[in-house]
């Protein structure tokens, strides 16, 4: 028992990747799959047990071995149930009963989560959250996600939108989100929200600036290029970077008012842009959060990278 | 063991109140003392444990009968040793050793919170929180506090500033806060806040208004004063109910959209405009929540008035 195992299953549009791990937070086996969404994406679990399976026996490992098998999904989860609904882009539209047919599949417990959750326990248990108890984390990808975990309980809500970090809403009067409403920080912060107030931004701007330039000659552009132009100096990239950094200093900011967590770690794709975003955010975070809270709650980069999502989905497995 | 009672005190700057409770929520007795400041607030905690004790005797009750104490308090508590600092209405300038006194002068286990974090746990368990594990007070009296109940636990954060909603960032370019920034929920949603508002409403405003009459013949008003005169259909008052609904809103729409609670709770002085107040509110709510928010997180009046203090501080010798 002492030394018993957890697997991490972090299931998403193109791969799934596994971990065994120690339940110390140690990884001592990682590999990953492609992931099959062809036929409404009926292969998808099959997939995953049998490759469970198929490494359970390459390590001479059976399933006393294991505590339990933890995993994180996109789409809407259920997670006393174990099943995932409208998850688009695995092709899965009708609910999918995930934990009967993994612990049918495997003979391991089996607990599941969604992919913005599993990945905030992942950085509040190994990454920048340092274990401790009260960690927030939001990810900047194509969308903006997150996960808030307060007083060592991952936050679910009365119906799973707990941590939804992307429909705070920063500017009421702002862009309207394909959630319905106006002023979300996803419409600001994501990688496509980024893009979308350089070119609102570029519309204005009169000066000299090379990703103006790129504008008008009608090249796509990317938060990337956004990024790398404003560490350049371009002075157009600097302004955009600047508002895109209030409207998530304000945002990270009421996290820190309403929760004081120890930190509040950014991941995604945008963050990419690493301590060159942190400082600009944290100039509005401090100016947005009131003593004590300015005192005390930290802004962090997540640490983990993609792999943030298969170790907090392995966690599940010991909550 | 079955039929051990609890004991709730809410320590306030003018009375101390004590409530014995059962487990299961039932209060079976009542009472309160005048809270004595004096020579720094030496007795205070002297009178709680003869209070305490004497209702013992008439009871017939003795400290094996209880489970334990639970106090809420103001000023800054540390709930792990059980001291409180700086309660300036209590003229508790150093650190007091409130549960080393109280046990000892009791023989009953003691708990203690900060009074707002009580009044979110009375509530959350016997009042408009029905019991619910994920629920959020928020108090508008002279300033705003607040508590939050998430997953079934009492959130404090990593330095005890978590549920201080007063302190939420609704209007970045807003009033300064004696917090020492700007735009705090307080500055506009306090009993003084609302006032503030009217007046500076009150400078701009040019059409018939009773209440602009009220200011400028240079009376004192106060925030029950305006929502009378919006409830009988003053133009001016209307406008700045509207004010205060938006920001309060807005607020309130942000910790639905982090925490997805089932109730967000609203008492104080200022709650005490009741649905007029409650409606106002729901409708800015609605407009900054994303869909599955709006759906499953409802507003909610207070129910318990000031019982609410004494109920939660209870319950704190119960979890």
């Amino acid at each position: 028992m002492a030394d018993k195992k957890i697997i991490g299953v972090d299931l998403g549009g193109t791969t799934a990747k596994f971990a065994i791990m120690t339940p110390e937070g140690e990884i001592q086996q990682r590999w990953s799959i492609d992931t099959n969404i062809l036929d409404d994406g009926k292969h998808i679990v099959p997939d995953i047990i049998e490759s469970i399976n198929e490494h359970l026996d390459l390590y001479n490992m059976t399933p006393g071995d294991f505590i339990g098998i933890g995993m994180g999904s996109p789409g809407s989860v259920d997670i006393d149930k174990g099943t995932v609904t409208g998850a688009f882009n695995l092709n899965w539209k009708t609910t999918q009963p995930v934990k009967a047919d993994i612990e049918k599949g495997t003979g391991i417990t089996f607990t599941i989560d969604n992919d913005a959750n599993v990945a905030a326990l992942g950085e509040q248990w190994q990454g920048a959250g340092d274990n401790n108890k009260d960690v927030t984390f939001v990810t900047l990808g194509t969308g903006v996600g997150g996960g808030i975990v307060a007083d060592g309980n991952l936050l679910h809500g009365v119906a799973g939108s707990a941590g939804e970090l992307g429909h705070v809403t920063v500017d009421p009067n702002g862009y309207m989100c394909t959630c319905g409403k106006r002023g979300c920080l996803e419409t600001v912060a994501s990688a496509t929200g980024v893009v979308r107030v350089a070119r609102d931004m570029a519309e204005e701007f009169a000066g000299d600036s090379k990703l103006k330039q790129i504008l008008d000659d009608g090249d796509e552009i990317s938060s990337k290029i956004v990024f790398d132009c404003a560490k350049d100096g371009d002075k157009l990239a600097l302004m955009i970077v600047d508002r895109v950094s209030y409207f998530l200093g304000l945002a990270l900011a009421n996290v820190g008012n309403m929760l004081n967590p120890s930190f509040i770690v950014i991941g995604g794709g945008v963050s990419a842009a690493g301590d060159f975003l942190l400082t600009r955010v944290d100039k509005y975070f401090k100016q947005f959060t009131f003593p004590n809270v300015r005192k005390t709650t930290e802004l962090r980069l997540a640490t983990l990278g993609n792999t943030a999502g298969v170790i907090g989905a392995a966690s599940l497995a010991i909550k």
